[in-house]
């Protein structure tokens, strides 16, 4: 049985207070030459205090060699097994832009393409329209009637990429992909992958053929490519599973839903980095787990920009005091994945992580923190969902197991 | 599949000879000021030599951040899983009296309580008595005439504590705690958890019943709180899984118990440490795996003792060459637990642990045996069920996997 069974079953509520600070993409990979990485690098006195007084280590989000979304990532923060649980690109599109998804929803992602005169992709992302574009084609969209008893939501996501949510009973998310992943070949029909999809299928092609008439006079944007069907998974809340109170502190619409997804209170998203200790402050009380959650580290890794990376780390590193301020009995530094700057994209290492609760983590010889540094941490490497078992243990938030 | 499964298949007889010896509750945390625990405290050259010369490493119990009882412990150093394998508060009791308890006895736990004049628990723990009050009340309910075809034990475990053990055909464990765990309410009615449990429950029912009768006129131990109903769990002996002749050397009970549990063959236990490298010398012929069992680093633990547990680490020090004398190709230490004197409790800190076995084992860079030490070691950081792997490899019993 995997231990966090027994986790869950001997989790305890208590006054406690856990900040699990989460620096997106923060890993990274020792640059040629002087083997720097842009932690190692950033001047962080507070954090090496916290690594030097608490106990680190590196964790794989999934598995060795495995690189993940930003979606099996959170599931491993947040203690959940990532090999179990799979939210698809439609469910994820659907929360990544405040969308309230509801039990039974089908979200699918949707690009607009460009079809030449006998229906054959030529452009996968329609000249990659602008945003503001792509909400002008949807409003066009909208005025699709929707068949009776069903609900159609046509949403903007970003330049040439949208969603697409159904709404209404029995409607399964057994639908295929239209998108063939491919130019000069016509979209794929729209088919059921088991006969449990086959009437939902139905609806997404008569919608698909509407939507075909209303974009035929667009220059560009005159198809729909249709992926990643998928209905809300059904996850247990991580007050259930933990006993805890969670709240989640995030600007980006897509951590705060995958925070939605595990059952967490919402704070308002703070509108820069300096306003995370405020935001942190306000809503520690009453809840017992603050998860704050930061991107932008993710964001310079994504660029290839390692002075970037480098100028986040320490603007979280001289914000940390003003967090710390706020009294937490143990807190969390880590990440979802590595986003080398050198891969300019998420990757398979390990994430580095440190666990401060004075008295009751080991303190190991670590006195710093960087990749390098946690290597020799006495946390090991372990699996990124172990992570939060060591910060409710240092919590006080697990009870002894057996007599 | 987990890789136990194939040492089990592959574990083959020799003559090598394991020494398994356990300090309970060994592994600490590094204290504030000088960093030292216990362990890295003791004047401790024997162990230091056979960590220099050997593998160390740590090892979680059940999980990250999982406290284990001494029970999961102890079958995690017996290379068994201890989330698979449940051992009831009542059997644990039952074995942890040395009582003689058979496949299909039902055993539960029970405290002494005082009623009030309306039948409500006023102390859960009727003033604790002492074990010799707990006698002379014990000796009232073993007046009781049990059913036709039932036997039923009353039995001191110390204190308000005691066993309740019922034996006879077509017995249940399925049967619900009878203590509130609150007072100022009446005990629970003895029902079922389960309707296979209900024959079982109306026995319970009326002993109960009788009890309450039986202590009528005692001034406090006026009635019986019951929890923990269980019988002894199927467990697949060592000799069988492991192809092992294991014998157990404990001063405790409880250990014995666990050891009897997991099949092994139980040599008298010894009056003091002094007589550990005695008793081994004398029931290492005719067994080659020998599970020394060592108490009073966890009690000195558990009394936050730090002078104390380094003292009982010294102790067991000076005792290793005249264990070592006996002849093993293979010496284990480690431990069930922590108990680290700061949490004068167990805790969930992964033990250290080294393997000794002369040119069989990684021989690593670590010099001393500590905790801290062990971070570096080569054996990592691992559950604990496989330390039993590591030790019956270097003593070249298990045979190679595939071809």
């Amino acid at each position: 049985m995997d231990p966090m069974a027994i986790v869950e079953r001997q989790a305890q509520r208590t006054d406690s207070r856990i900040l699990y600070l989460i620096l997106d993409g923060l890993g990274d990979l020792p640059r040629p030459g002087d083997g720097a990485t842009p932690l190692s690098a950033a001047r962080r006195p507070n954090l090496n205090r916290l690594a030097a007084e608490g106990c680190c280590g590196r964790f794989d989000p999934v598995g060795p060699g495995i690189t993940p979304g930003s979606g099996p990532g959170h599931l491993g923060l947040f203690g959940y097994d990532p090999t179990e649980i799979e939210i698809g690109r439609g469910v994820l599109s659907a929360v990544g832009i405040d969308f309230p998804l509801q039990r039974g929803d089908v979200a699918a992602r949707f690009n607009f393409c460009t079809l030449d005169a006998a229906g054959r992709v030529v452009d996968r992302r329609a000249g990659r329209p602008s945003t503001e574009e792509n909400r002008r084609l949807v409003a066009l969209l909208r005025r699709i009637a929707p068949p009776p008893g069903v609900e159609i939501f046509v949403e903007t996501e970003s330049e040439h990429r949208g969603v697409l949510i159904l709404r209404g009973p029995g409607l399964s998310p057994q639908v295929a992909d239209t998108d063939p992943q491919a130019v000069g070949v016509p979209p794929l029909p729209v088919t059921a992958t088991h006969p449990q999809g086959e009437g939902t299928a139905r609806l997404v092609a008569a919608f698909v053929a509407q939507a075909l008439a209303a974009l035929g006079g667009e220059p560009q944007a005159n198809g729909l490519l249709l992926r990643g069907f998928d209905s809300l998974p059904t996850i247990p809340a991580m007050s259930e599973r933990f006993a805890l109170r969670p709240v989640c502190i995030a600007t980006y619409p897509m951590y705060r839903g995958l925070a939605r997804l595990v059952g967490m209170d919402m704070a308002p998203p703070p509108a820069s980095l300096a306003d995370y200790p405020a935001a942190v402050a306000a809503s520690a009380s009453g809840h017992d787990f603050v998860f704050a959650h930061v991107k932008y580290t993710d964001k310079a890794g994504e660029d290839g920009d390692f002075e970037k990376k480098r100028a986040v780390i320490e603007e979280v590193d001289r914000l940390l005091p003003d967090l710390l301020a706020v009294g937490f009995d143990v807190v969390v530094v880590a990440a979802d994945h590595s986003t080398p700057v050198a891969l300019a994209a998420h990757s398979w290492h390990p994430v580095p992580a440190l666990v401060w609760a004075p008295g009751r983590v080991f303190r190991d010889s670590v006195s710093e923190f960087s990749e390098q540094a946690c290597v020799a941490g006495a946390l090991g490497r372990l699996p990124l969902r172990y992570l939060i078992s060591e910060a409710l243990a240092a919590a006080g938030k697990i009870a002894k197991f057996g007599a």
